[in-house]
């Protein structure tokens, strides 16, 4: 079996296995009977040497990738000593060309330390909705006469996802505009280029909050690598729902065959039917709080293990930002007056980011790893009326 | 030598090849003493028919599209009787599997006729701009201390295109946002999608416009198929210029060095030297006039051919739609006063479409051939006066 690191591990003992990402591991399944639960005896294609390493920083290796290596690398199978598991990668003979060589190394070291180590939450909220520009009888303007969806304007889009019943579903749970989509990847692809190391993602049950999921994961070309956990727990302050119910989403079986990239093995914190119509602020900020807690605590399972490091990416609504970012960072909460106000002037894709300082459990609030998104609207425009008008 | 027909060309005459769209045609370049300028006599993978037929309706095909035919058909390079040429395609022996085919083929032809015969012009107006959102102080904004350019928000684009001179060109000559992109490219995708045949583009030597008419043409995958046309009598009223004077435009030789599919062929009808700053309105009606007639009118090279059907797209500025299609449809203009107001409620990518009729060269303004777009605006945010402020 190979892995591939997704991870630098630093090791914290002499056993264990130096690992950078992208390095691949081979595991010998014969040999795992010193392994305690969650950790792996591998040797690196790198630099060949052996010991335990986390297998949650890794992921399976593709079969075309290890051949590709093959060819690029002599794959030493003899086990070495656990002594040498410390051994500095990339150490050439003596003399300047070594030394050149190290204080790269090092260089490189280091900053993957800070850049890998370290865990952040970034939380946005959804992209463009269509209700929010042709108002909330948007599917009716889409509807041909026989009940059948069409782009009354190209903002709409192409398709809506399939589901098992009645379009009329997607009025309480309406999906991103075009505008939305171009938001979203957009994002996704500043976040790329800031090589930005995502490293799970989280949204409401909402379809534009998973379509948002979805768009910045193409724009990180991540998709199909890191999948979407669907919390229900995340979903807004359930007052502002103008129904005064709980929207009926889609489920993660009708957005798995839609083609959303779903972990379908997550299950929620809170589920879907915890949810409570119109719930109190006080509620909805605790909600909020329970969530964030639960998503910044790495499974019990792994207890033995170090937090996976990277930014772990919320996708929410307006009203997500601030209960979720207050309660990791120890903020006092604002009354339910400031509160609404202050969701006024979040717009499509506001992001906050907080970045775990070095004691473990200690967040603090900082510049998001990408700049804001500002952009003018585009009106309605009738030819007719305006060219040709008396 | 081997082309490939873009358009259908009915025979004219008993000496004529009928083709249709996709059909490969190859020419003997020994037998071409008897053909005309602009005409070559060439026979049809098709149909094996021999006869004369209009170069400008056809491309050269690439030396692979042969290939990849060759294996398809059996080439009949024996010359035939010229009295074959309006033979109809698709002929089966008799019966009912005969009369199915007939029928479906004589569908198509009528449609193929309707759809690729006519001529259309679409004008429409350029995308959202960055100093529209940003300010006239944009480039400011994105100015590091030693004068490099950097995204101050993801509404900016990722690069300007290189040029000889000073960035400050830029501040007369402001480029695309990335949501003016966006918008180009969904309308290109949507013009694709109605399978709408773009024969030739001309732009407004505005970079704005020559970016948005290049990202039409990507969502249409008709890049370094189509060129642009930049005519320099495209550009707005000149009165509107906040300078009072001709902004300094990229060259021709500087779109092509920064990767714009340009028709470097081309002769503006209007030069860029006869544009007079502060012009009057009447100027700038006439102006508009004179290049909508110069655009429609097939050069008089061609003067033996009917003009090549399909859609002229025109990309130019807000004040750029009424004019032109006023002049093409005979309307009567408006007073400069009307005219102002009206320029304000034109979007970006606002389109008029007009349709020549049977009668040539009389059009008529109709529905364009793809839907309107219309957005909402995404506001700045900031994390720290909105989230964290007392």
């Amino acid at each position: 079996q190979r892995l591939r690191a997704l991870f630098q591990y630093k090791p914290q003992n002499i056993d264990e296995l130096m690992i950078n990402p992208g390095d691949l591991i081979y595991v010998d399944p014969r040999q795992q009977s010193e392994a305690g639960e969650g950790w792996v005896v591998g040797t690196s294609h790198r630099t060949g040497c052996r010991g335990f390493l986390p297998e949650n920083y890794t992921e399976r290796a593709h079969e075309s990738d290890t051949w590709v290596k093959h060819r690029e690398y002599v794959f030493d199978t003899a086990s070495r000593s656990f002594t040498k598991t410390e051994k500095e990668p990339n150490v050439k003979p003596n003399g300047e060309a070594h030394n050149l060589s190290m204080s790269r190394s090092v260089t490189n070291v280091v900053s993957l330390q800070n850049a890998a180590l370290r865990r952040g939450v970034l939380v946005m909220s959804h992209g463009e909705r269509v209700d929010q520009v042709f108002g909330k009888s948007w599917l009716q303007q889409c509807l041909t006469a026989d009940g059948k969806y069409y782009r009354a304007d190209l903002n709409f889009p192409s398709s809506l996802p399939r589901q098992k019943d009645s379009m009329k579903q997607f009025e309480c749970d309406p999906p991103l505009s075009c505008c939305g989509i171009f938001q979203s990847r957009l994002i996704g692809e500043a976040l790329l280029e800031q090589e930005v190391t995502v490293s799970s993602v989280y949204s409401s049950p909402a379809l534009r909050c998973v379509q948002t999921a979805q768009h910045v994961l193409q724009g990180l070309k991540l998709n199909q690598k890191v999948r979407i956990r669907v919390e229900p727990g995340l979903f807004e302050w359930t007052k502002w729902e103008a129904s005064r119910a709980i929207p009926k989403f889609m489920t993660v079986a009708e957005l798995v065959e839609a083609s959303y990239d779903i972990d379908t093995s997550y299950r929620g914190n809170f589920p879907l039917s915890s949810l409570v119509p119109s719930e109190s602020y006080e509620d909805y900020v605790s909600r909020s709080s329970a969530v964030i807690k639960h998503i910044i605590t790495p499974s019990p399972w792994f207890f033995a293990f170090p937090a996976v490091p990277g930014v772990i990416l919320i996708v929410g609504h307006g009203s997500s930002l601030a209960p979720l970012t207050w309660a990791l960072t120890g903020l006092p909460s604002r009354d339910s007056g400031d509160f609404a106000q202050m969701v006024q002037k979040i717009p499509a894709l506001g992001m906050c980011f907080c970045e775990e300082q070095k004691e473990e459990n200690k967040w603090q609030m900082v510049n998001p790893p990408v700049k804001t998104l500002t952009h003018g609207a585009n009106a309605a425009f009738n030819w007719r009326n305006t060219i040709m008008e008396d």
